[in-house]
């Protein structure tokens, strides 16, 4: 079977999402801290903020404001606007491709793939990474959960993507980095699995059968030798 | 009398708002027209865009969302966020200060003079805008119409800047470049208005005594000679 089309996920496959999201929180903590927080202990200002982000979710737009009621600091819009304005600053200075991502997408495309996106979260922040990183022209299909309406590993998504591309499953690959969301949502919708070994879950190992990637990469230049595997 | 605190608004005073707020807005235009949004006239755009900001509000999160709406183009995530991107970006590149702000601030304080930023709208946006334009450590105050519960001209707001300035009204400066805000209201509180002549605002007349400056400045240079004459 030829393979057709590559879907992509964004973060940690096109850019390094671990260390930009660790730099943004320890910045914004710094100076926070520099613009009056009363906490000597970055380490435990970064943990504190860390639960409260996986407790208000990642888009929830007040978190500085209940790291301050959590330390027992009265609202300060000073501390919390340097908070964001560190937070943005290193976002866009960390929003950059891994240096392989722009040469391994453009020889893709000069061979005839279709390339498409498929990605958890709200669409128009899944978007503006692609805008930032510069790659946002290069896909043919961008698919976010916000607009199909179930998140990775539903096989919704997928077929959305395929639909779009006008591809068969079996005709298309999956990249990804997350064995419970890429891997297993491609394997269920018949769509060839590859993981990237990149992130905070290199080392997961598969639980069960259903999340078992056919291909291990290590960098996306390796997707070379698995497409030459298919062939 | 002896001055001895200097009040400051912080649009048209400290940068140019005027450059600022066209410049976002066309170039967020111009880019969601690169990234497919139907329209050839980029005027008729920004007029509309002048509208929903106006409907809306300056703080509402949408309006390019309701932009589209208005053409009668689907939701279009790629779009809205070429249009967030370019905004966000052009909003950085033109937060900086006149070039005579942080000379004039520096010498007025060796000279002594306490200084407060009196602002209308959120307090995290003004702080934000402080820190981007680099002068936040400048001030002994910032009192925001968010935190006092008034805007400008209402007198509280000028109050709780003179209080936490410890400073009497005949002993303190306002410059701003709104009859209506800044002049209006420091006359009603007993403060020395002084009109900074910048901005959308700069040809108006003072349609009532209430709203008449009792100085007018070109540039904010010029305060050296208005504190001579009060001296």
């Amino acid at each position: 079977m030829k393979i057709k089309s590559i879907l992509l996920d964004i973060d940690n496959v096109l850019y390094d999402s671990v260390k930009l999201t660790e730099a943004t929180r320890r910045n914004a903590i710094i100076s926070m801290i520099e613009a009056g927080l009363p906490i000597k202990d970055v380490e435990q200002a970064y943990q504190m903020l860390l639960e409260i982000v996986k407790g208000y979710g990642s888009n929830y737009p007040y978190h500085f404001d209940r790291l301050l009621e959590k330390f027992g600091v009265k609202w300060n819009p000073h501390i919390i606007a340097a908070g964001v304005v560190a937070y943005d600053d290193t976002k866009h200075a960390y929003l950059k491709p891994y240096p392989e991502v722009i040469p391994t997408l453009l020889k893709l495309k000069a061979m005839g793939y279709k390339l498409g996106i498929i990605s958890d979260g709200r669409a128009v922040k899944q978007w503006d990474k692609l805008i930032r990183l510069g790659v946002q022209h290069f896909f043919d299909v961008v698919v976010t959960s916000e607009e199909v309406g179930v998140e990775k590993p539903d096989s919704r998504i997928f077929e959305a993507a395929l639909e779009a591309l006008n591809c068969r499953s079996e005709e298309c690959l999956m990249i990804g980095d997350r064995l419970t969301k890429d891997i297993a949502g491609a394997n269920k919708a018949g769509v060839i699995s590859v993981r990237v070994l990149k992130g905070r879950y290199a080392n997961e190992k598969p639980v069960n059968p259903s999340m078992k990637p056919k291909f291990e990469i290590k960098n996306l230049t390796e997707i070379f030798d698995v497409l030459a595997k298919l062939s």
